[in-house]
């Protein structure tokens, strides 16, 4: 699947870049924390605002990039406190603490309103580990599906452009053709990777896990208002299983436990085509209706 | 199920009484951080420090004390950056962003160390929200269990203090007998209340969602050292029906998806003895081997 360089960045690359800005002379210490300047990126436009799962992104490369960081991501979780204006943000990352072999940081995502203010549009928290190998086993069960070049690839709604970038092909639970309010499961299956084709890294796997349409939509037929407001992800690889995987697609399942008021869960899983479970996932998302 | 109240306060009370500090002067707008002062309590501890659960709990207290705070949990994750030595510790807890509806909120748990300095030792994001009365549906299946009284309670490990302070009464997935190293599954389903009984609230349904024991010794019948690293709640329940649960017993259900190289998932679900599902949970746990 090792495909010719492209001559051109991906959009994603494109997106997860961040320029580091000047530190105080104070700031150089243990727990001191590093500014990027960052930008919304158009081919990952959503609604309103840009698609989440490439701002989760964002907020992890100000880890990733950190000087001081420890080893690799175990679990990140994003809280979306805004949607983001599309333009710059400023990203800073904050070792909170230290310890042997596993680090734990603050992220946050600040952007400057019309009014001069500056203004937290989103807040992360991520715990990196050197991993140890140790005895381990996947029990969560892959589902057992068409390989991706059976099933075709969704049609691509044209009201919002970050869906061009993945290459979907679902399996089970597609998005309702009538939104006629009859209730079904919430239940997804889909292949899905960038598109065009990118390796895989921590980068994208974090932004796959947020790729699923809304479950309340599935559950509802019904397409009421949605934003998620909070998602964590557990990363159960580590970068050599990433790029072992490659470009290869990514089955991903997703589904609620509890719809209430205003807010629904949803919890996922997402393999690789050769069967390793490489992360489980999990959000609360605010409806209107 | 309501009892003559009691005459001295119910030790998870004490636990989760926080100080307010004085604060200065500039830190009484918007987005201002309050201080609070707490302590470990000796009947919730743990084989190194407290029970995380009571932690996550004096963390979340840190939120609902504060005077600007808006709306009711939705979402909660605390990552447990080291093992709290018994005593006291400073709580701080920030409004990052306060939309019409919903507020983004950090906490900052902190002890001084034998060095005189202060290290972080909990990090804490949660989001409330007024919630408003919408469609709502829950589908997660309760599993068909017996009913508490029937069950008998699960015998007490003189080890750690805080397990006295829980009756649990297992339905499936026991704690191993023998310690053979003959793997299971991750599987287990138990009610559970405070003891004393106590009305439930959102602090001690936190704390409630960190009760089960090590899904790594469930699975592999062996006794490795773990330490949970994150842990994240979503609450499906307002004040009204957790009030309503009273000191009805909660059925919990847990178990793994993964175990990878020194860190393993749990997520669990805690239903009412009326069946209606109060909050659905996931950590990601450190385990040594």
């Amino acid at each position: 699947m090792t495909r010719p360089k492209l001559l051109v960045n991906h959009p994603f690359d494109e997106a997860v870049t961040l320029t580091p800005q000047a530190t105080d002379a104070h700031e150089h210490g243990a727990g001191a924390p590093r500014r990027y300047l960052g930008h919304t990126h158009q081919a990952y436009g959503n609604m309103v605002g840009p698609f989440g799962g490439v701002t989760a992104a964002q907020a992890l490369q100000a880890v990733l990039q950190h000087p001081q960081r420890l080893g690799e991501p175990v679990s990140f979780t994003v809280n979306y406190a805004s949607a983001l204006a599309d333009g710059a943000f400023m990203a800073e990352a904050r070792p909170l603490r230290t310890n042997r072999s596993t680090q734990h940081w603050l992220v946050l995502l600040t952007q400057t309103g019309a009014d001069g203010l500056d203004a937290t549009v989103l807040s992360a928290t991520a715990v990196t580990a050197v991993r140890r190998s140790t005895w381990s086993a996947a029990d969560a069960v892959m589902p057992t599906v068409p390989a991706p070049p059976s099933i075709a690839r969704a049609a691509i709604a044209k009201r919002v452009k970050w869906i061009e970038r993945y290459d979907m092909r679902p399996c089970a639970g597609l998005m309702p053709h009538t939104w006629d309010g009859s209730e079904a499961d919430s239940l997804t299956q889909l292949w899905m990777r960038d598109d065009p084709p990118r390796p895989l890294d921590y980068l994208s796997l974090t932004a796959l896990a947020d790729v699923f349409y809304p479950r309340v939509w599935r559950r509802r037929a019904l397409m009421t208002p949605v934003g998620t407001v909070s998602m964590t992800v557990y990363y159960h690889a580590g970068a050599a299983e990433l790029a072992a995987t490659g470009e290869d697609y990514l089955l991903g399942q997703a589904r609620s436990q509890s719809f209430f008021n205003g807010f629904f869960d949803q919890s996922a899983e997402l393999w690789n085509e050769a069967g390793q479970l490489l992360a489980t996932t999990h959000q609360i998302v605010y409806y209107k209706e």
